[in-house]
């Protein structure tokens, strides 16, 4: 099996996760100019906002970079069933004296379109990845026919099995260790997620393609082990969120620095998709996972007045606070020290 | 860290995981006389049972064994929340026929005791390990003074530290991914519950004794993996059920033997305490965690007449399948091939 270094081009089997609302292209750039592949996450930007991050990524380095997509299918919007969601929040929005009739719709997160598309054909980036399984065929072929080497998320044997089936040159392997939103795509059954030391192996042995291990992993002895699992690289997120580069709250910061970020849980309350954070007030009210949360990613504007006023008065008690299992790799340095921490053992 | 063969004295860092209900002493002797560590559960055996079991093992071999006991502390019966659960049962009853009334108090699980300590005394025992946390002060001391290393189950860092405390040898760490039942002790919150990747670096960090990694493993390549995370050694229960010795009922064996064992879930319907075993009729229909379920082991008479029923119809569909998420290491050869394969890479 090829290692990513072959695939990508690059010199660390190292590949930064996209961390959308906590990064931007500087972190990418950082890392690609490390020898690993940065990434850098669209889903919270505009086609203008992406071709700017591309063009300052460019302005630092010519290394391969990963561009990073969501592909869910935006859902239909179902007034009755946020009507009931924001019932569900009234008694916080009554302590924090918020109208919910005032909240607007939120930014949410925009899957990859014809728009991104045509960035892609402009920018011609090395790696595209997708979350959330992969876009409609026609968009694919976009993706593709620009040259980009194509990724995406597997969080169970079965997914990845219908990866392959679609032609993408690798696949990302995500143990349920992982912080934020999980990969999920075939099924929305939480019980078919799966630990990074069960799946690994078992999508190595299932796939032709490099399998890229995710999910608890936070220094060389993790790149190591995963390796050792027969993994052609790995994927890590959370051991960047403190690094010079990360646009963390220092709110995320400072509970990432503590001994609270060893407790975390997969939760649907924030987005309406499953993602993993640190476990805090609102997790604890109302959730982890709640029945009655939107469809992702309609979640976010209940929440937005909730967060933005806690995080006024200091606490990160409505915030997602997005985290793995393993938060022992987090450092102040930069994220080229980060990249090259994790690539001393191989 | 001292890796677990010279700790205990054996030539192969993998311990058989205790698997009350689907073994005996036969499958312990063969791992210890194949090098590794064997391990006898006792909780659903009387202690004449265990001498017998001891009997057993010692005509096979004089290699160190380990002892396993439960250390839950026995539930006061809570007949009225043992009747609201057999209403909720109530649908399987009337489609098998059964008369919820005649149904006999089962044999439960019994916890380390006093008659326990005496067995221990008797036949002196390499290796005593607890589940479920340790056993009360003074009969802890018993298993000690026996000349035994004590060895128990953490799930958690905070459970880690808390045994480290104790004066336990040495910690497993079990990560999410394994079968049976989770060793969890100091909470009830299944968030808590971290993968193998994630767990078993923090552990061996946090703490000086050495810590022995379990859940997920299957093959050599998993050994080598949890060795480069830091670990001592391993344990390792899924890959030895369908192993000549193993005493796993021949329904089990098939869906161990079929895809159906990808799909496991954390369930406590079968017992009352969290346990992964392959996702079966009653867990889709109830499970997998039920909030009425009775406190353990009060939990396995109600669905025992369930079970037998469907077993004798030739169904696993109110069987606890126990099983972890990576049953890929599963093999129709002898414990010892088992045992061997397991150490090939290290």
């Amino acid at each position: 099996m090829k290692t990513i270094r072959e695939l990508f081009g690059i010199d660390l089997p190292i590949i930064q996760a996209p961390i959308a609302g906590a990064q931007s292209g500087a972190m990418a750039a950082a890392v690609s100019a490390a020898g690993g592949l940065g990434s850098l996450p669209c889903a919270m930007l505009t086609p203008e906002g992406i071709r700017s991050e591309l063009d300052k990524i460019r302005s630092i380095t010519g290394r391969p970079v990963n561009v990073n997509f969501f592909a869910h299918r935006p859902p239909v919007p179902d007034p009755d069933r946020e009507a009931k969601w924001r019932e569900t929040l009234a008694p916080f929005y009554a302590e924090f004296g918020i109208d919910p009739a005032t909240i607007p719709a939120g930014p949410g997160r925009a899957p990859f379109d014809a728009d991104a598309a045509d960035v892609l054909e402009a920018y011609r980036p090395a790696v595209v990845s997708f979350h959330f399984g992969l876009p409609e065929p026609s968009l694919l072929a976009r993706a593709r026919k620009c040259g980009a080497k194509i990724l995406s998320t597997a969080t169970t044997l079965e997914e990845a099995l219908w990866l392959e089936d679609q032609g993408v040159d690798a696949i990302i392997a995500q143990g349920v260790e992982a912080g934020g939103h999980r990969g999920i795509f075939l099924s929305k059954d939480l019980t078919t997620q799966v630990g990074t030391f069960a799946l690994v192996p078992q999508v190595v042995r299932a796939v032709k393609v490099p399998v890229i291990a995710a999910g608890g992993i936070a220094d060389a002895t993790g790149v190591r082990a995963a390796m050792a699992l027969g993994a052609a690289g790995v994927q890590v997120g959370t051991a960047y969120l403190l690094c010079h580069e990360a646009l963390t709250t220092p709110i995320h910061r400072e509970v990432l620095a503590s001994s609270a970020a060893r407790h975390t849980a997969i939760t649907n309350i924030f987005t309406g998709r499953p993602a993993r954070g640190v476990v805090n007030r609102i997790i604890r009210e109302i959730g982890p996972m709640h029945a009655g949360a939107p469809e992702f990613p309609l979640g976010t504007s209940a929440i937005a007045p909730l967060r933005a006023k806690a995080e006024s008065r200091g606490t990160g008690d409505f915030s997602p606070l997005w985290c793995g299992q393993n938060a022992s790799g987090c450092r102040e340095v930069s994220a080229a020290e980060i990249t090259r921490g994790l690539a001393s053992g191989v």
